[in-house]
């Protein structure tokens, strides 16, 4: 990490340097694991990927006439002059499909070998129904944003591979989604006790009711019988496919750690992914991206950033569980400025991560 | 706790059971800190509290006609039929003084003899200017709410103290707070840096404009001299409040804990409160009250509630960096509903302290 730090602060001073294949000075013997390259949906020919790194010209790069995305999704990049030799950032838009494994029973298989087919999306892709689900698979579209860090290898890797790690996982519940009838059973496998009835898991029995029912008041013909107070939760659909994203971020990231013994995997980035699946949109974040949508002129935004305030709090407590994660640089306390020797033992502002407001130390 | 909890039981059991002075049955042979009383502003006599806790009639407490709280406070309540003798909840509405410390200057004592006057809000209460500050001290209005829970003995005690503590933090603090013209320093006592000039702690460099500045672009006569990109956060007096508000909830809590060894202090309660100080409004809240605003018949909510969904997260990472605090009772995992022995080993849906989805354990 420390040097990865030293070089990017030599790369900043001595301005611009030309990188390797993949733009990073690294200097690593292993091989890449994916050529760099700009998004696929881009169509750019390898001239057209050089020119795009031009930090004189600076090209604005959008669609091609002859492409589209689906939902007329906007698309626009322009390198960041001066920063790194090449554009760190990459994307990905694609229509996926999500089929049953090979020889997949009610209980999936431990080793699964994901058959996927995806296509880039084109009049073909945009043909399909939505919610569309035939007698073997699910069909979801998909977008995806990485922001690189510190290299562009990272988000290379992430924007072609997070959604395999999402189709694998939402093989292993693709009866489960299928099934629209009934809620996902709690025990994989057995049957659900609950029938699927929109709106009722959003009904909360409140205490009036409770008491009502408990005082035995008379019920008129069209009450309905009395409800049974669950104890257990009803977790819908949505849930799983949210567990399924989340499941698959986590996999993306273990498999980005453990390939960088093997491949030259530079730096780091953020991932922003957006799902459509079975009529619903799911937005999954992690970093400072957000996705937007735009309506009527107006912007809605889908999701919130990760912002050195917003997790403020989480990394302080982090850093008062397990120091050593902080790598000695910093404490669990966070201060106006950097404190200086002379300070030490002086009443300074501060916050805990217990804080939101200021208090001085003494 | 667990005795607190078959005891509860047992009441619920056996109908309401006449409790002690406090209302409670802990059998304590300790003093009480203070006696069971309702809130000061209603100004009821004995016999009146007595009524108020009559679990059939359950009368409404309003309060008297001779009464008024500032700001056209509303309140009332009434007895939560059949769950304890008594009304835990305790509530407190007061105008209050901060005044400096005897003999103090820049630096306080370490051992502060906090002397405070405090006066049951009314005409004359509500006849002080608002921001007033006169050459000695400042004034705030204060309105709490506490949610006694297994006892009312906690809530009593926090209903008769936490306004203290809020005024022995703020003494500490009182010279800056009363400095309108500089920002508060980042050393206590040394002087601060930063003219207070409003809105400007709000306004954030943006890259273009330091991109701009950087790149030396010539500058019309009306531009503002380049800004200086200053590492050093500009600390507001409101955050000093907070922080303030936030150290006397800590501090209350350690009393109580402290002074249960000495008092019979029973249960625990939520904390809800709200100070307006020099122009300013705050609200600390601890548990699941929620403060309210009506303005021309809408509700404006001023805080948010903690919830087993809302503290979800962070109890479940805290059970998973100290299991013991769990009691043995739960995992760090969320399951759909208790999980029976015949259970172990099958999969069973659930979530961790990463997620919001759902997904079948394997």
């Amino acid at each position: 990490m420390l040097t990865r730090v030293k070089s990017a602060v030599a790369n900043f001073m001595g301005g611009v340097v030309a990188g390797g294949a993949n733009g990073d000075c690294s200097g690593s013997d292993l091989p890449l694991k994916f050529p760099y390259m700009r998004p696929e949906f881009l169509g750019l020919t390898p001239d057209e990927i050089e020119c795009s790194a031009d930090h004189i010209a600076r090209p604005i790069l959008i669609l091609k006439e002859t492409k589209r995305l689906p939902w007329a999704t906007g698309y626009a990049e322009v390198i960041n002059a001066g920063k790194s030799a090449l554009n760190e950032d990459q994307a990905c838009c694609e229509v996926v499909v999500v089929r049953k494994r090979p020889g997949d029973s009610t209980t999936p298989s431990k080793t699964p070998t994901a058959k996927r087919r995806s296509s880039l999306p084109n009049e073909e892709g945009l043909g399909l129904k939505e919610n569309s689900a035939d007698s073997e698979g699910l069909v979801f579209h998909y977008w995806a944003l990485f922001d690189g860090h510190a290299g562009s290898g990272a988000a290379v890797v992430a924007s072609k591979l997070l959604q395999h790690h999402i189709v694998e996982q939402l093989q292993s519940v693709l009866e489960v989604l299928k099934n629209h009838a009934v809620l996902p059973p709690t025990i994989f496998g057995e049957k659900s006790n609950h029938q699927m009835t929109p709106g009722i898991h959003r009904a909360t029995l409140t205490r009036a009711a409770s008491l009502r029912g408990a005082t035995g008041a008379p019920s008129s013909p069209c009450t309905p019988p009395p409800q049974r107070l669950f104890t257990e939760k009803k977790i819908q659909h949505d849930s799983l496919v949210m567990g399924a994203m989340e499941n698959a971020f986590k996999e993306m990231d273990a498999q980005i750690e453990k390939e960088k013994q093997m491949y030259n995997i530079t730096g780091g980035c953020t991932a922003l992914c957006v799902v459509y699946l079975l009529g619903m949109l799911y937005v999954g974040n992690a970093g400072d991206s957000r996705a937007i949508i735009i309506r009527d002129g107006k912007v809605i935004p889908m999701s919130t950033e990760f912002t050195p305030e917003s997790e403020r709090q989480r990394l302080q407590f982090l850093g008062f569980m397990q120091p050593h994660l902080l790598g000695g640089e910093f404490t669990h306390l966070e201060f106006p400025r950097r404190v200086q020797r002379k300070e030490v033992g002086k009443r300074m502002l501060y916050r805990d991560f217990t804080m939101n407001g200021w208090w001085y130390r003494i």
